[in-house]
């Protein structure tokens, strides 16, 4: 679970849509502010009206945010009760605005959120993205680090790297999870030796190592790829209990002998046997 | 524009898609892949077949991606010549698997690219991803810090987040941006200060300054007003503009003086003819 740092107070940016056309981009917008836990999203002038079906149905869910959409007839009313607000853009404008990459701007506005300042982020339209003017409106400027070749983010792509950004900024550790792995930190040693002792008690018995003489440099290097790998004590239980299921159950000594289950107790005598009979 | 820490040898890693069922998804992740320097897709059996005029269409000129698109009948045939493979999953797995965010994924495959390895992210079906044993061929398990009370990504966005980490992971610093604001450095104090004597003796000639004994208060309260903001000289030239202009055409004086332009040379005269009506 991710550790926001302080969860009660981080009020997030509201997302704000200058003339968007199509109500699935709406929809997808609200998704992907839901999925990084924003929830304030204002549109301006959408072209075919609000509330939209089709962009409900593209939010998938997100019902909440698209409940508590508001419409407004101008930007500047939309930013009205806003006291630092992003503009999104693709190009490069002239004018005195700091110039910003989403990560820093992820913080920028979690840091403004945490001192009860109330902030957006403006995105344009899907053709042509925002005017100069409406550009104007804001306090500085977000652009994507996205391949100069193929620059051709769609608005609810755009919220989404925004969003996520947002989320990010209130991680305790940029690289916490929802969930984790199991913690696989490698052996004691004494736990690795131990499964050398077996596996060459195991490997002897079959005549593996042979010639004699080229015992040692088989051990070094067995024991060598063992190590290497850093296993960890869950891990080495399944190796053992790889190499005790091979070690009885033989070609020369077939399944049938009626040892039970995979007793390490019982290990010896069948391996015992099964050397008796290759050697 | 940022600058990739070794464009030449970045190989990127493959973006899989096991069993995506809609057109529009795959062209979706086209797009998203473009946008950040990855080209290379592969599916597993797309349910309505592969090539798809619909995934072109939402590929939005991703054709180059679209193009060398390359499917394959089973997953592990999909993964046979990478080196090193993540899945993404958005729940918990058992396993040995360790799990990592988008950020330490996206630094893990550039580091194994640069070292010459093949890379790939494994994304799974629209409703419910990949199955366990499709999570056991990988190495590694990336997971999305999304909010646990709304988490429905889409392959696309997911997609979106691997491919803007794995560009992000590239730049020579985190908050690289693609263009920049302009160097907005607070000018000199002696250009601040050639801003307080000229604006000062404007407002002193329209008798601004009154009560006289309050005069020291307000000049001190003018002058911190004008230092907090911390202005850059190009936005000194700016203000200095307007002050200038707001000096010379004022009601008591109004335009049509035959005073040209803006030159700050003539202003003094100016402003002194102003404070005569005035006064």
């Amino acid at each position: 679970m991710p550790a926001a740092k302080d969860p009660a107070n981080a009020i997030g940016p509201a997302i704000i849509l200058v003339e968007p056309q199509l109500g699935e981009n709406i929809g997808m917008v609200a998704r992907a502010m839901a999925n990084f836990g924003l929830s304030e999203l204002r549109l301006v002038n959408p072209r075919d009206g609000w509330p939209s079906e089709k962009a409900r149905a593209a939010a998938s869910r997100a019902d909440h945010v698209i409940d508590a959409t508001k419409v407004f007839d101008d930007l500047a009313s939309a930013v009205a009760d806003l006291n630092f607000v992003f503009a999104t853009t693709a190009r490069e404008r002239d004018g005195f605005k700091p110039v910003r990459g989403p990560v820093e701007a992820g913080r920028a506005l979690r840091a403004r959120g945490q001192a009860g300042l109330r902030t957006g982020i403006l995105f344009g339209r899907e053709r042509f993205g925002l005017y100069n003017d409406e550009v104007g409106l804001a306090d500085e400027i977000v652009t994507f680090p996205v391949d100069p070749s193929f620059s051709s983010l769609n608005i609810a792509q755009a919220v989404l790297l925004m969003s996520y950004e947002w989320m990010k900024s209130g991680l305790a550790e940029e690289t916490a999870t929802n969930f984790s792995g199991p913690e696989l930190v490698p052996a004691t040693k004494e736990q690795l030796h131990s499964l050398f002792t077996y596996l060459e008690g195991a490997l002897e018995a079959r005549g593996y190592f042979r010639p004699e003489e080229k015992k040692p440099k088989m051990v070094d290097n067995l024991r060598a790829v063992l190590t290497r790998a850093g296993f960890a004590e869950p891990e080495l239980k399944v190796l053992r209990g790889i190499i005790s299921s091979l070690d009885r159950f033989s070609p020369a000594m077939p399944r049938g002998d009626g040892s039970p289950g995979d007793d390490p107790r019982r290990l010896p005598a069948a391996r015992k046997r099964a050397a008796d009979k290759e050697s």
